[in-house]
């Protein structure tokens, strides 16, 4: 398939999965010279099943990659996260020269990031790691992308990179994020948004279905109204799509035809665990990731339903049965909003300890089309930081503190119904406390301060002289 | 301070910070001759200023410190985990016999143990990582001890240990916990729970004190009615011990004169993290680390605060108001049997990722004492983990399901009743989410798959035929 008689391409793509196939399709049709390298050759065959123009090329032979780009080489590679990102690069860096610029697509662990960009300027080597978000369909015709890295390797990618992203009304879903790791940390981060923002929608069809009794298609429709408002989001979408889903085999809505269990990995993890590591509260998106664990454990929820039962004699009042479908609506945009405050929070604080200088208002612009996340309170969400850059929490933004002011209450009656009638809302819940916690002037830690005080000389603050220092006080 | 003339010491311990010195001290009341070193010999005179018996003697040079100990030598290291307790075994490796025993009392990361374990058993010395718990009086008088390691090393230190443990009247507070980081481990989870009861009985706490209006002086009297029943623990014994504390400058409850910021560290932040490694959900203990770290943001939640409103005009009926006290007894209580049970299932999975072989019941019973998390709770906990030794949740358990489902009313009154007023209950609210998610057969993460595969082609199982593997379907 290799030719020596085709002009040099302007940019490669190595592993040809469902991604990499994508993103080389995609980059092929913006008219830009492609060549592409997988281990495994006739995997270029779908790519011409996909149809791919002559002028994107497969090499079985990585030199032959390598030696088909023009200079400085621009090498997308989209091969799974861990110890293959490592592999390839090893095979890689001998081959290329100076100034050459490598771009890892995958969702790679921000701070093997760190490493390896470190280690490949040493060489006088560029790499770049760039959250790709969008799923195949984003990666083929427009995905959200967040590049971190050198800003002079970025400017020589930039071109192809704006070529292939998403657009919104707010402009091209793609910007230079930050240095280093900036870049894969946002996509984590993005991921365990995702993840919450998921958990939400299910917690709302759960409480709605188990709740009201309403059908998957009696949803849907409700879903297509608030789709229609300031609720709208691609995940609001998605789900309206799976409802409106029917079995082949029994006629029934596809979606009670799916086991309810579900994993978690990688990225949702990572953001919660190194949330931890910044001193970062994001219980919405530990409270998705623990939901999605309690769901893997099908067979003990069986089991323990024998033994636990669920709350019995609980009806709703004509009050809640009528009002409950709205009060759900501005619960699932507030809990949203908290969820989006508790991430950006984190990214914030990732900047400040790395030094990134991440400009939220622009994560949000680039969040707007393309990506899983996408939806209409990334707009306000991008006023929000274009007015205050430095805004401490999405949550008492001038456009969005009075929506939630507003909506707390029903708020409130949601999470109030299913807390009654035993039908978990882990992140509904978690989302509200995290709301109340921060708009809280009194919390009650002073007694927590003064446990450990007690118990371990642990000492304290005195609330009248806080700046006097810590304290021990004999308790007894 | 070192002399010649004394005979060998039967016990070593180096570093004498508090927890140190309460130990040597601890064991030399005991009858053993035991030998100290530290950094600063002048540490010493605290030593004896707390009534070191002359069987108890300082070593200024490390050499002479271990030439002055009988073989195999036992070394207890008292110092800060991490970079400290490498560096104090480097330079005691060399000075040592093969066949001697150092212990690690430190809050150790599980997977540093593991590691020295194996490098020392290369060596053919000894290492164990021993968990401490009970602070300065309880390192004195009697802790929990919680020692992991080679089972012929614990042979030979634990007539020490056994001597200087607390005691129950179900035994002695101490026993192998089992090899390499097992004890560092069981430890680290220990300090979890910790976090969760510590949370629980601040959000009980605040609940009563803005719900209901008590006082610290009627709050005392309601937790020392109920530390004489089920609910009893070392640490309600502490809050009730706290809230009776006046301030001598102006006469008030010292409580209310400490600032309401915490922090987190090492330990808790740690058990939330190896959960999620492990794929264990412990929600209680991860809403503790949130409320740690939301309350640090004073400034901006009193800033917050004039922004976002608590709820206007909701006031408690007078069911709510008679009832509300008897209520948050049983809501403290089932949540945290709900937290305990994380707890648990935790070390369960972490004794089955790592070959440990640990025993639940052993646990509760060595926590029957000498530690922070001592609890009447406990005496159920070991019964059930003794007559079903891979009990998979200790909700579930024959002794403590019934008492939760009776309570669960409460619980949710409590929580629902917080929810409404806007006081933050998040550990009061997770713990019962995580038992609402735990006893439902159903959770509405077949949506989750059903978007997952719709947005991803992340495929699914069908519930009709969940063991015909995973699929993929055509969502549009």
């Amino acid at each position: 398939m290799s030719t020596t008689t085709q002009p040099l391409a302007q940019f490669g793509v190595v592993g040809m999965g469902v991604m990499g196939q994508s993103l080389a399709l995609n980059v092929a049709d913006r008219g830009f010279r492609v060549a592409v390298w997988d281990i495994e050759p006739k995997r270029f065959e779908d790519l011409r099943h996909k149809g791919a123009p002559p002028s994107l090329q497969g090499h079985a032979a990585l030199e032959d990659f390598v030696g088909a780009l023009e200079r400085p080489r621009r090498i997308l590679m989209m091969v799974t996260a861990g110890a293959p990102v490592d592999s390839v690069m090893e095979r890689l860096a001998p081959l290329l020269a100076p100034g050459d610029i490598v771009l890892d697509g995958g969702n790679s662990w921000f701070q093997d990031t760190r490493r390896r960009e470190a280690a490949w300027k040493q060489k006088g080597l560029h790499f770049l790691g760039v959250g790709v978000s969008g799923g195949e369909e984003g990666a083929r015709h427009g995905p959200s992308l967040m590049p971190g890295g050198p800003a002079e390797a970025y400017a020589l990618v930039r071109p192809v990179l704006e070529a292939i992203a998403a657009r919104s009304e707010e402009g091209v879903c793609v910007t230079h994020v930050g240095p280093d790791g900036a870049g894969h940390f946002v996509k984590m981060v993005h991921n365990g948004i995702e993840y919450a923002d998921m958990q939400l929608l299910a917690e709302t069809y759960d409480l709605l279905r188990r709740g009201l009794g309403m059908s998957a298609d009696a949803l849907a429709g409700l879903f297509e109204q608030w789709n229609q408002g300031i609720a709208e989001s691609f995940l609001l979408e998605t789900t309206i799509r799976v409802l409106r889903k029917k079995d082949a085999e029994t006629g029934k809505p596809l979606v009670e035809q799916v086991l309810d269990k579900a994993g978690q990995k990688g990225t949702g993890k990572w953001t919660v665990q190194v949330a931890l590591d910044l001193g970062v509260s994001v219980p919405s998106i530990a409270g998705a990731l623990d939901a999605r664990n309690l769901s893997s454990l099908k067979e003990e929820r069986v089991a323990a339903g024998r033994v636990l039962a669920a709350p019995q004699g609980e009806a709703l009042s004509a009050e809640e049965k009528a009002n409950l479908a709205a009060w759900a609506h501005d619960a699932l945009y507030a809990a949203r909003v908290a969820t989006y405050a508790q991430g950006l929070r984190l990214i914030q604080a990732a900047s400040q300890e790395y030094k990134w200088n991440v400009s939220l208002s622009e994560m949000a612009r680039i969040w707007r089309a393309g990506c899983i996340i996408r939806a209409r309170l990334l707009t306000p969400l991008r006023e929000a930081f274009e007015k205050t850059p430095d805004l401490k929490n999405l949550m008492v933004a001038e456009g969005l503190a009075p929506v939630l002011e507003k909506m707390a209450p029903a708020w409130r009656r949601t999470v109030g119904v299913a807390t009654r009638l035993g039908i978990p809302v882990p992140v509904l819940g978690a989302s509200l406390a995290y709301f109340d916690s921060y708009r809280s002037p009194e919390l009650p830690q002073n007694l927590t301060q003064a446990q450990r005080d007690a118990f371990g000389a642990h000492t304290y603050q005195r609330r009248d002289r806080p700046d006097a220092g810590f304290i021990h006080s004999d308790w007894s």
